[in-house]
């Protein structure tokens, strides 16, 4: 039987560690491709690039069957890699693992989960995994029974059409892990300070910085109280933003507009 | 009784004849505020800036209460505004009307669609509005009375919390735009064809391209149906990514794993 193809991407950039980490797991399951960013491109969301030009070029980071960095998004990584570079339609994609937590709100800004919908867009199951630990020398290793076990199940099971898993970890040791939460996203969302600089010139510039807000504290049916409860969270993700409980009242206040 | 405090925010930049249509409009319902990108931003999705800094410049297109360029993207601008440039929380946030359509998947990519999100993440009634038509010289009047029906009507009973109006309006004459339908995003996904170049050195690059592919071609609940048919489509839009009808399913599967 043929070996499982597995293409690896992320938003962290193809040297991170946290891609190193799982790539190196994921050869026990198959065979790996590599397509990932040349440089970080953390928040970049479902951005693709349409308005100048792509670039890849065949690199050897991570001795794996076939690899190649990027000079795109997240999301324009999986898109060359299936429609150009792999030579078949992938059984697996993973994205990550992403140096910090992409739960609840996060998960809209994250280059790594986009990478992940975006496969699941293109039919292949998809995986997005994040580690709530933005630190370089991070501890990937501590969930790794866990991660395995994800993998093999997606791989064996596949996936509800059009449906992706976003997998976050808490940063916690191997033994404090209490197991898996599959939940929903927690409604919340950061609140921005805008860190105001003066250039040499004496112009002002500004850092994005920002305090997160979670308005459902407490709230067990959601992936930030299963991460601080000290579960893995597994919210089920697709892109579908169509919010189908305001339709009713909606279609009440619009749907008989007239031109006149 | 206080004006309104209305800030508009899009994707194509600033200059683009979509925004300026729409700020002359909005000019009859209350104080504008405009913060734009100051360069096209097509295909940003819901991206940030956070691994570079930001600039903001006053600017005067649009000859109203305060306008502001901004560096980044769409996302970032109504962050800006919101945060810091605005004197008060705006009662409503309108991005576009963008050059081209936002419906179905095309809402994830769309820079336009994720500034209107921004908006409703900060719980402010916000609506993006699209129109089909790619052409920079597309006729952004030929829908004015809904355009000023649907603002008018989200002024007034403002939107239920966290959802923002997806407004796409078909390129048709004014009589022969059939009236609104509230409806869901259609599945539907780009088919990518990536154009191979090469450039004056002989080194590979590529312009990424695509086919549009509707999964639910005549179904009539859906965006696509809408536009195709003659009517403005309404897709009531939330940054809630949860696959809800997934949930028992993967609950079963995962719960239960443990590290043993």
């Amino acid at each position: 039987m043929q070996k499982p193809l597995i293409l690896v991407c992320n938003d962290d950039g193809i040297t991170a560690p946290g891609i190193s980490y799982v790539v190196q797991l994921l050869k026990n399951f198959g065979d790996v491709a590599v397509v990932a960013p040349d440089k970080p491109q953390s928040g970049m969301g479902h951005a693709i690039t349409i308005n100048s030009t792509l670039r890849v070029n065949k690199t050897n980071y991570h001795d794996v069957f076939l690899e190649y960095n990027c000079s795109g998004t997240p999301v324009d990584c999986v898109k060359m890699a299936v429609n150009k570079l792999l030579p078949r339609k992938p059984d697996l994609c993973v994205s990550g693992i992403n140096h910090g937590s992409n739960s609840s709100i996060n998960v809209v800004y994250s280059g790594t989960m986009s990478a992940a919908l975006e496969g699941a867009l293109e039919q292949i199951p998809s995986i997005g995994f994040s580690l709530c630990d933005y630190a370089h020398e991070a501890d990937f290793a501590q969930a790794e029974v866990f991660i395995k076990k994800i993998i093999a199940d997606v791989l064996k099971n596949s996936m509800p059409l059009g449906v992706c898993l976003n997998v976050n970890i808490p940063k916690l040791k191997a033994d404090e892990i209490k197991g898996i939460k599959v939940c929903r996203q927690a409604r919340a969302n950061w609140v921005e300070e805008f860190d105001e600089r003066k250039d040499p010139g004496g112009k002002p510039y500004y850092w994005l910085t920002g305090k997160f807000v979670n308005f459902e504290e407490g709230n067990k049916e959601t992936d930030e109280w299963a991460l601080k409860n000290g579960y893995i969270s597994i919210v089920p993700t697709k892109a579908d933003l169509t919010s189908y409980e305001s339709l009713i009242e909606l279609k009440s206040r619009y749907n008989e507009i007239g031109s006149s």
